[in-house]
């Protein structure tokens, strides 16, 4: 059988030697070199020659910096004749941008997923996509995985007594609703008001929070503004703290200041899809280094993925028991 | 200018119909010949060549029948040289296919449209996708209308006292807010619960409908057996009575025997993207042919098509009132 | 060596069946839904990641349901990762549809072959195409068999003294020239002249069949009709009897009715190409599914599959002695 | 309305000037440049910006080299953002290699129409394609017309009292019957028989010929051949006399030598699809020209060209007497 | 005739402006938004359906974010219904990507090219291509333009006595000849020299500086480091002063501090292409705007773009007199 | 593993016959058909399914016929289920037409590398292409390879004293930098002036070889023209004596003519990447057969090609000391 070489852009490179351990490789160095006009080009510094090639690589800022490194890597590899190209995207930023909610606006998770293909990707490995339709976005095999098994592990063994699971947003409220069942908690939601074209306020909250500790879950969580106005909301329904649980941690601009300690935050719990922000000891990170080197393992011997979630719904299922999950930090 | 030439399937002729009248064409001849074989074969009547092409036809059953004579009418236009090939499918029923739900299966939305782009079509018009994320499978332009401005002109001038918009499920709830937006009323939506893979029950109302005339929105009404048990639970949380709303009224199967003389119902709107049940004479059938006729003579002309819904979501708004609307029945 | 996995959707699951016994090999499950708005969806109910995967569907009534099942089936199977798709196709209705014989018609058969390499399908497995030229509509590998040297056997050990091999149109009389070499007989054909578009009559039969027993071969009979007129005018001619022969033996309509106990008729032999009509007892069915299984086998071992039919043409060929044949009905 | 430019290739320029005259433009030059190491370029010496532009090359020998002529100016006139570029092939020679007759050949007639639209034809506009399921090989618009109706023309006045027309194999008989038709005389056809994998031979003739003046009637003579063997056929069969009629006459090898002067042959005719053989001023050439034009003028107007057929079927029909034919030599 | 739509990126709206000032057009608004997780989505404010739309972008620093941006528009025109969508790209910044000089290495210049037809253009506008080769990249047609008519323009008038033109690298001397014929002067090369896989040296000057005053013509000056080393090799030749020429001014890095007041050189002159570095107001620079909108202009209106650079290499040609150039600075 | 399949076209056969000895296969047969009307067809006589085949077939006049043999064995191969097709052009006779030198004219070289894409091969392996950008041409993998390293290799041994590297064209002088280097030996240079656009000069030497002996080293030697003039330039200068040295020996036209016997050169050295001349006995020809066989050996076995160059620039690297060369006459 043919080697499997893992290959890191400069994205996040702890998170591909966090996978190459549990696969019990090394990872395979790159040279990622810009030039004085600013372009950018890529050298894969091993023999990819009928190998099975993993280029590991989340859209995280510099967003268009590391994507035109993941489609450098992809062009390398394919001109180096790999047998076969996955671009593990553990965050697919550009998911997003899904529809066209304005005239002749962009849509960049199709675009971006078709500049992928044209790169000459034959195969994508992901995680917890904005919206579920993104994969049929890709002309390619995806494999779509899930981080909130690796989440909701966060609580086995904790005391769980009157605590509700939230979505931020009622509209999307199908993968909190699953959560709330791993853990065995009601649910309830956000209910967004848009005020303008730009604004959007959370003026209710959708089911029974008074006297409950709130377990927020969101897929991504960026500035934190809209998560400040949640907070607010839930306090005024007679909650009386809460915990902040996200796949994808990017906490950017002032999203650290506003959630490390918030009086409201007992916890903010994430995983390491996209580097940890720096200055936030206490910030609970899980791995899903596990959960992807065991797709990556299973895509290479060609063993079912979707097994992993055995009995439950695909798109939203949680890993099994049989995984060993690592908390980082 | 070239000419516009606009053909039927035999999916919904009246509906094409409609649309010639509003353009001032006649509806050019399409002959389908079915063979001993079951093989369809479609002849187009008319001189295609340099010609702007609308083919008619929404995806209602036969689905696969119709599906395959709108693939050999574009197949015909493009052999017949035609210049511009729209695909006008104002049901694009395949649209509900648009997510990996369950391992190893077809995701049917975004192969359907691969498939029309397959068969030759330049562009596609539409209405009230399922999500609006299906727009994205296609790698086509699509213009993509709403019909809630062409319900929402029903109620115009009715007295909405006491109303309220309900959303079937809390889960899809932002068409119906921009619907109750347009009609100065609250929203309140059904929760739904899944108890198994086969099996949803909505168990509760989110938001007030106590005392209140519920006007339920829904994008389309199938066998309209989750309907009955929504409009259970409103009666349970005190709706005096409700009028059912949808843009794609299919009422297959048992549909007419459970929503026509339901006690609880008042009136059942509905528009003519496919073509009414037989025996219902109380349904209201609003026209979205001069929607379609206008968004044609845009495309033709090369003016905006956004422009129709200004200042308003262009995913979900409604037509200006520049548009003539007519009832069909 | 990755596993074969044999799918079949609903058009033919017993010649499945048969093909999975000479391979030794169990059909795996597919299940396949019908939604309330009458669309399809496949699920595929075994593990196709990195396996080779044989689709198995004639392309028979109602076909537009069977051919949308196919599309289906190979688009789960491209999603699932599947090494390579092979849709099996042992009668490719739309073949007929070969020509533009009238204004802007349709394709149908090069329309259909671009819709199984959109979907996903890397290869066809076919047999017995209306004409040889269909081939070259497909943008991938065809391996197309003859069925000839299956229905050859069927006479071997009986009496032909007397016999004619007739071909029903004179413009396609390569096939039966080259059964009738099989079996060492004379060759004669009947001559079609069209009296209006829609109208073809058989005016004289080319070649002598005076006191000769017929054994007329054809490539598919849908509705009979024609056999019908074609026998009327071999007894005009002075043939004694007939036997029909043909590869798909679709018998539509009034076929059953029309050849059943027809008095010229002594025998009608067909293959399973296609499910058996009911209510026939009488009808001989030799099966082509060791053929089949055979050509999979070779094309999953990589073993020439026209070595089947050495040291003739391969168009028309038969297959060799050392395959084992058997009778189904 | 944007211009039209025709350049012609080395092929055959006459017959582009006979087109242009037509059309009442000038053929534009084309510089066909061969380096040292015999490789070609093409370079267009008219400005094609926006224009439509038509290419004419009949395949004829040196085949390869007008072919690759063909793609370069293709090409180049792609490059130089020609709006609409069409391969004016009145002769495609490829569309013999249209059947897998053997294992692993190739299939050159499907090839060389996918190489066709990789250098940027837009469309095809030919003539009497050997096979008309040749037509589904191309993936673009193709205009296929007949010449049956100007050799027709030819035997208008003439007395054909007694005269057959006779198909040189019965297998391909469908455009001598039309060809009679219009001619209001009766059929027949030569009966082929296949010797080995290398030999044909005509062992009898098909409908009546005794006493009898036969007009034969085939697409194309390269050798002439098995034209040769025919006629002795029908002079076994008790024909007078012969006239030998096809639209591509190439007259290959010793096809002048041995046609020529033949006794048994009153009269050959032929059409400018091809540049005419050197040395036989007895050969009568009607021309296609004015019907190359037509459709030319029909195609860039965006008039309908099957209407220059209509009533007839078209893959076999001759063109309307509105057309003025010209007799060449 | 459809109306022509300019819109510019970020990345240099004051030429856009220049051009559509040409051209008599406004500048049509664009909305780039960036969202909080880094992903950019464009917003084009003008209608673009039936439209004629010129995208003005050079691949300037930061080049990813241009070029995305520029992907963006041209995905956003296309989803618009964009008649012709045509990539201005004045400074095709990855052209330098060319060639595999090192195993596994990406090939930026084809793939960015292969990237800008996946997101919808048609076609190419562009100027001074590092290597001619590069124009085979894109599989669209490309307008490429030359500057060295501007630039020669700026000497015209001046005492060009004793001058010589030198290009830095005898490898690429093919533009500077051209150049210095169109001032009539002599030209002279720098000889490169490899000293490592890194480390370049240029050891001597070909052709004779001795004495005289040289005119330095680069492609593209970035850091400017290679130019200080061919300044100092002509001082040792015996040159008496510089004028540095450029199409592409980057001066990136220490490029303005190192070039700005250097006692060698007499002035710097290049185009706007790109902006212009700040604090640099003796850089003398000369407009493309005129030719960019003259090329546009002729696209437009379908009139030969080579035809104005008639009679000379068009590859390398300088623009006609006919056409006004401006100074800007 | 796979087996290797080596096939050639009629070009060279005596290398695909070598590369097969080093290899140790026998070369697989092919059929190459030429039918009356000057079509070619190409049967491949053994089994490619599932095999890993390589096409040897350099394109060397007659150019278009061998491309064409090429081309419909690359799609025999696919018909026939190949695994990986590798189209082995030692000579790419087509890489010179790279640019668009002129208006309006064909740009062969990506034109023919889209066409071989377009059959259906998968790799391509070639060796000292005329530029090293046409390598981006392609839109599939190519190894690159470089004949210097063998050519060096013929002057191991010998007395190099008082020799300069000569390279006709300043403007390409980086392969003649890299051969000088291997051998220790400074490098000069022929400057070409252009007179006409027909007419180029080599008006100088660049560099000293006054007293010295001349080793001129060209990519391909068509006509052998330039060279004639060059070794006039050089005896000028004072070179004593010329040794000529070219990768394709081509020698058309009046070539051997020219350079056989001509009192200046001492010696023509040359490949067998094309057939050699006829009569020239005293040819010195060393074979690229060793290095294109361990080429194939390591694309089959997913070993890396590039390494085989190590340490040197990738795209004019020698082949290392550990294989072994022979020389042919």
């Amino acid at each position: 059988m043919k080697d499997v070489v893992v290959f890191s852009g400069s994205a996040h490179p702890a998170l591909a030697d966090r996978i190459c351990a549990h696969l019990g490789v090394n990872r395979a160095p790159v040279d990622i070199k810009r030039f004085s006009n600013d372009c950018l080009q890529a050298q894969l510094l091993e023999n990819c020659r009928l190998r099975d090639v993993y280029l590991v690589q989340p859209l995280v800022p510099p967003t268009q910096e590391h994507l035109m490194e993941l489609l450098l890597m992809i062009d390398a590899a394919r001109g180096a004749s790999a047998a076969q190209i996955t671009a593990v995207m553990p965050h697919y930023a550009y998911a997003r941008s899904d529809k066209k909610d304005a005239s002749r606006i962009s849509l960049g998770g199709r675009l971006v997923a078709d500049m992928i293909g044209t790169a000459g990707a034959h195969r994508v490995l992901t995680m917890a996509l904005h919206a579920p339709q993104v994969h049929g976005f890709f002309s390619m095999p995806v494999d779509h995985l899930t981080a909130i098994g690796v989440l909701a592990d966060h609580f086995r063994g904790s005391d769980l007594k009157d605590c509700v699971v939230v979505s931020p947003d009622l509209g999307n409220a199908k993968v909190a609703s699953q959560f709330a069942r791993l853990l065995g908690l009601p649910v309830a939601a956000g209910s967004k008001r848009r005020i303008s074209d730009e604004e959007v306020v959370i003026d209710s909250i959708v089911g029974d929070v008074a006297g409950r500790r709130a377990i927020i879950l969101d897929d991504e969580i960026a500035t934190g503004g809209s998560m400040l106005e949640l907070m607010d909301r839930l306090r005024d329904a007679g909650a009386t703290e809460a915990t902040v649980v996200c796949t994808h941690g990017l906490f950017a601009g002032k999203a650290v200041e506003r959630l490390r300690g918030h009086p409201f935050v007992t916890e903010v719990v994430t995983t390491d899809t996209v580097p940890p922000p720096v200055g936030w000891p206490e910030l609970r990170v899980r791995s899903v280094a596990a959960l992807l080197a065991e797709a990556i393992d299973r895509i290479h011997h060609g063993r079912s993925v979707s097994s992993l979630f055995e009995g439950v719904d695909p798109a939203y299922a949680p890993p099994q028991a049989r995984l060993p999950f690592e908390t980082l930090a």
